[in-house]
């Protein structure tokens, strides 16, 4: 068994291009003896979001602190603490942080993933 | 895309043998079109726990909320709020709440799981 706090965990600044003001937690993966999936945190800053994009495997993402959206098509479906999302395979989305603080969710993905 | 709110999802009661005082909602499972993993959403009242078991798949956990512990091996993990855990495939565990107050976690489980 792995235990930890998420604040021992050190956030790295994901650095794809368009995405602003994000870091990433990785707290289990294939590197902990994980088999399947691989449980991530964000975290958005005011202002902040992820790259507009699509890849062919899913998130299943749970809002952990504040307020925000999921942008697709050009629709901002607004998310908050609580929200729960599953973004299947193959669609667009980006996650956006409209609101003025740190915006937090857990985001999960599978560790063999099809080729983009 | 599916997007909701926890409090949308019902939560049922965990009917396990030995299990107390347990319910579990299921954010994100095949039934909404997730290929690989479940989410859920595990709320154990003070004095609760889940069955000691084990299983061939592993769990991933977040604690959302409040305080508890991991057994295993007659050991207790504290838990707590921003606690994770990776429960690998076969290990016995048994989450507990000794607080006050609910305990609320993430577990997610594979889809595909190997026969017990």
């Amino acid at each position: 068994m792995k235990i930890d706090k998420t604040q021992n965990v050190p956030a790295g600044p994901v650095k794809e291009k368009e995405a602003v003001g994000v870091k990433m937690r990785v707290l289990m993966s294939e590197k902990d003896g994980a088999p399947n999936f691989i449980m991530r945190i964000f975290e958005i800053e005011p202002g902040g979001n992820t790259l507009y994009h699509t890849h062919p495997w899913e998130h299943e993402v749970y809002v952990l602190e504040r307020r925000g959206s999921v942008r697709q098509k050009g629709k901002d479906h607004p998310i908050e603490q609580g929200t729960f999302a599953l973004v299947a395979p193959d669609e667009e989305h980006q996650f956006v942080n409209a609101g003025d603080g740190p915006l937090k969710f857990i985001c999960c993905i599978p560790i063999v993933r099809p080729k983009e």
